[in-house]
């Protein structure tokens, strides 16, 4: 009897978190119930009976994360966060899902809703971003922990589906997660058999757990994922139990479970059941609740996650409280790590340049402002996919971060752009203070420009670092050489892109990077040496644009460049007041700064008196219009480079002082 | 002895290869010596005693595709085509290895040098590229072969590294080709050990083979690469006799083979290998001959594929002239096909519409249009990223592609964005005449933007149908509504982007799709119902631009607007006319197709007199200061959108009549 009755106990808590997705979607009209209704099962044994989080605290440090990597399935999450208790989603939000401003919008947005912990949506994300939360919590175990007080001791949960496994973001992710042996992560795997176009059988028919075998992860499969929830738990503590490999359980559900006729087939994935088969399903489930209507006695056994939580957290607290006395020194940075307080005065260690210093490329002053970071900003960590000893990301202070030594602060990620841009954005959405950077050549931002994009979106602070920035990079020809690449990341909102001119430039765009932590940096380097400009300061560039040099009185024209172009201003410049023009060189490292400056400030630097104007940039002019007046108003490049050693590029298409001024002198 | 002297003389043509490789990089002074030298032995093995080819005509239809998906090593390629009796590459061309203008850019660019049939570089594109050669022969044998008459049988080869592998893209499309079982596409994969940032062991410790067994390959391995030669050759022949499996066959090598002081390093993976080193590894491998000197003996061995290609051609010649006798209908098409003529009049089955037809998505236009093409383009082949119905995409004359079933036309791609962008531009490339078309949500084309950009670069008609096309899919949220994606896919040089306003102008972005076989066409469609409008047509559309409606005499203010803007441009005007203004309403579905027009026209249309512009579109303003002279003489989004139903997402962010009027009054 006592097991019938928590039978049914669990079935009224499962069923409950079907029936809140049913009824939500319905409402809305509009919105994923197939996943909730077949994921129930294992969500309901994570939360309830596994998974360590605090309702009334979200941003509790040592949380088990969860990530709902087939995020469509939102309403699955809400469900449980309203169900255990979280403020951040009660059942007038489940009501509102999917409307206006509302806490429940149609994918989990981690800065709309307390609980959620990254924006998914865009599959295969979610599954990335918990490889990242999974190696900043190990890199931070391996810095703090001690033999006697282990501080820092979380899980990362995923549940995803088989959407995310056809994604080849997942692919790159999950490789480099068995790789670094990271055990403990755990992702369960929704195998439901029905991908939107229909069965699997139609595209999808590889053995995934055998990939996942290949790619180092500790391998399980629940058969009975609609009901067997002590396999579902036994599988999870196995998983758990397994400290050097990542776990992969593949738990094998009915998708819209509990619909008579929508059971199992591609349309309950995403569309509303509809009055008639929600009653069916009702039925069918024998549930005689009135739509958001959660039986007691569930909610009762699902709020018991507030005491447990409530005590979880005391209990480590504790533990904080040992760490304090003992390793005050530790729990001090500990402290100053997971409140997100820089170190004080780190930006002194910025290095600054004058115009007799050396002409370095700016992936060189990259390199070696993140080397004078590295010391004081012990939080960074970061590297490149494979082109470390090109984007100059190596951080000297430290070694590589591999299996068992998670210490260190050098992340290898391999040829995995699109992979390192998830896991970057995990790693700074662990919320822990880690500051990440992920590094490849410019032109492939295009390989994980949905990460980038969702860094923008999710307030996640990444770094990126893309040195060889324009056809100047040479011999490698179009397939490398950026030219609409540049623009096209302007143009994606909350996303800083500066294109640094110099040393001090490339200081100022760390800074600007560093210092913002709920927007993304995108810094753009070149691979060619470049001069450093007497008017440049870190500043200076950190105002997006500014005057780098002037003639007396009102200019005549105003040359704008930027990175590599603002030198050439300055030798075109030169040569036209020679000739007895009043120029100005503005240089513009970042548009979307410069914008934010107060009119006064803006007007000082490009007059509307002037409108002569001349933009010089490497890339395409697409867009240049905005403080140029028209696009012709640019030395740019409109097509696509070609393979010739740099310096033989940059002239054929018209990017020299001859050029420059011929340009200017038209104007 | 006979045994001896043939391996010398393999020994000749394999080092032939590597010096070539070698000295071109020297002279370069820039180059990627490391692939070639290592996989100079399969290579030569495929080249010289296992594919199809013919060096006089790289265009022969039934030639083996050879891909390098690891095109940084291009001057393997180079110099296959060179000593293999290619026109296309003298040596001459191979001593302007990466020079300007040469036929032997720093990648391989189909467009540069006849016989290269992609542009590979970004890595894991060229497998994937393989993969929808291999689609395209299958398709093609499926429809064309007779029992008695197999006009097209051709093997695709790739040779990839470590590099590919890494990469989501390749596991996506490898994946697909697995559950397709295309057993004509065979894989080399150079298992050197050593990526860019060092050993493998640093970022890539997974078990290929197991991976690719898990999708469902052949799997082999030869473990003696840089001498086994028989070996590889077995293994080759043992994928060839797999018909119902694509098969990987793992090729341990040394990198670099030969350099006494770099081989097995990652230093010769991507610089030259200084003088000395050349000089060392002349020694070493006891190579007597000056640079770019090729042994007579090894040259003339290797020529022996002129002769053998002419015989294959003829052959295959006599082939196609029974073909013609028995099926001179198949053979007409065939050679339709194959020249890439399109059938006469196809064209006169693009629907048209008056306003007083139905407002319809002009995602449903799109699946109208497709299916009215479908029977009359019979070479029309694509599908959807697993969103069939969403984007509908399907063509209702025919079935799924899946294994055994190579005659259909509807390509089932699964959640796999990336690859499906590679593999249509690997369809395009057999240049057969298939047409490809790739289908998602707009804002996924984040997800497959480099194969995007690659199509463009390589003269890749695909066709790319993107539904869902802004804040007004609605309830899904921001994860999934574009705002600055319209922008950065104009900014692609060579691609067209398009965004209907109706049927009219559906049926005119596919008449621009389907004519323009060497740059791809995107096509932008909604999610909601659109009004046809009265002044669209086919024709127009094709313009780029044109005048929707207008006033008489000289307008006093343009509205300009794209897609779904344009019929709310329309409602606007009526208000304004209403009020007396003069307002013209300019329609412009295809910025660089108006560029494209002669000046007279584009004034015609957008007169220099009229400055007051307003340009409505539900995307950024980015680079809208083209058309109406100030970015902010727009209704635009330039924050990311929010989850509500469609219609509350448009009115909040201010694309209402109401607001487009006031913003053009305050004008």
């Amino acid at each position: 009897m006592a097991v019938a009755t928590k039978q049914s106990l669990d079935e009224l808590c499962i069923n409950s978190i079907r029936f809140l997705a049913i009824d939500a979607v319905e409402k809305a009209k509009s919105g994923h119930p197939g996943l909730p209704m077949g994921a129930a099962p294992m969500a309901y044994v994570l939360w309830n009976r596994l998974m360590r989080f605090n309702p009334k605290n979200p941003q509790w440090f040592n949380r088990d994360r969860f990530v709902l990597s087939a995020g469509h399935g939102c309403m699955l999450q809400y469900a449980l966060l309203h169900l255990t208790g979280y403020d951040s989603v009660t059942l007038d939000d489940i009501k509102q899902f999917r409307q206006w401003e509302s806490k429940t919008p149609g994918h989990p947005e981690n800065f709309m809703t307390p609980g959620v912990e990254v924006t998914t949506g865009p599959l295969g994300q979610g599954i990335a971003n918990g490889v990242g939360l999974a190696i900043a919590e190990a890199h931070l175990a391996a810095k703090f922990n001690k033999k006697d007080c282990q501080l820092v001791d979380h899980y990362t949960y995923v549940i995803l589906g088989d959407g995310c496994n056809m994604e080849g973001v997942s692919g790159e992710a999950c490789s480099l997660a068995g790789h670094l042996g990271l055990g403990k992560l755990i992702a369960l795997y929704d195998d439901n058999h029905i991908s939107i176009d229909g069965g699997t059988e139609i595209s999808f028919t590889e053995d995934v757990n055998k990939r996942f075998e290949a790619y180092g992860w500790h391998v399980q499969h629940v058969e009975g994922g609609n009901d067997d929830l002590d396999g579902i738990q036994k599988a999870i503590e196995a998983a758990k139990a397994v400290t050097d490999k990542p776990s992969f359980i593949k738990i094998t559900t009915t998708i819209g479970y509990g619909s008579p006729k929508k059971a199992g087939t591609a349309g309950v994935h995403g569309a509303a059941l509809g009055g008639d088969e929600v009653e069916a399903t009702r039925k069918n489930l024998g549930w005689e609740y009135e739509p958001f209507v959660v039986p007691e006695e569930a909610l009762k056994h699902f709020r018991e996650a507030v005491e447990r939580g409530a005590s979880l957290e005391a209990e480590w607290n504790q533990t904080l409280a040992t760490y304090k006395t003992k390793y005050s020194a530790d729990a001090a940075e500990f402290e100053r790590y997971t409140s997100g307080t820089l170190p004080e005065g780190w930006e002194k260690a910025l290095p600054t340049y004058s115009p007799s210093d050396k002409a370095l490329a700016t992936r060189k002053n990259s390199e070696l402002t993140l080397n004078a970071l590295a010391p004081v900003i012990p939080e960074l960590i970061g590297g490149s996919a494979d082109l470390t000893h090109s984007n100059l990301t190596f951080l000297k202070v430290s070694e590589s971060f591999l299996k068992g030594k998670y210490e260190n602060r050098n992340l290898r990620f391999g040829v995995r752009e699109h992979g390192m841009g998830a896991i970057c954005n995990g790693i700074a959405l662990h919320n822990s203070g880690l500051i990440p950077y992920g590094a490849t050549f410019l032109v492939f931002t295009d390989y994980m420009r949905a990460a980038i994009r969702l860094s923008a979106l999710s307030e996640a602070g990444s770094i990126w670092v893309m040195t060889h920035d324009s056809i100047a990079l040479g011999e490698d020809g179009p397939t490398h050489q950026p030219v609409e690449t540049v623009a096209s990341l302007r143009a994606i909102p909350d996303l800083l892109v500066m294109r640094p001119a110099d040393g001090n430039e490339v200081s100022g765009a760390y800074k600007v990077a560093i210092e913002n932590r709920k927007r993304p940096t995108l810094i753009a380097l070149t691979r060619q040496g470049l001069p450093n400009l007497a008017g440049s300061s870190i500043e200076n560039a950190a105002k997006g644009a500014y005057v780098a040099s002037d003639s007396e009185g009102t200019p005549d024209i105003i040359l704008i460049g930027t990175g590599s172009e603002v030198s050439l201003c300055e030798e075109a410049a030169k040569e036209l007041r020679g000739e007895g023009k009043k120029v100005r060189v503005v240089s513009m490292p970042c548009w979307k700064l410069f914008d934010e400056q107060d009119e006064a400030y803006r007007e000082s630097v490009l007059p509307k008196s002037v409108t002569k104007r001349l933009a010089v940039e490497a890339g395409t002019s697409f867009g240049w219009g905005r403080y140029v007046g028209n696009e012709s108003n640019t030395v740019c490049i409109n097509s696509f480079g070609a393979s010739a050693p740099g310096g033989v590029a940059m002239k054929k298409f018209g990017f020299t002082v001859e050029n420059v001024v011929a340009k200017a002198k038209a104007l």
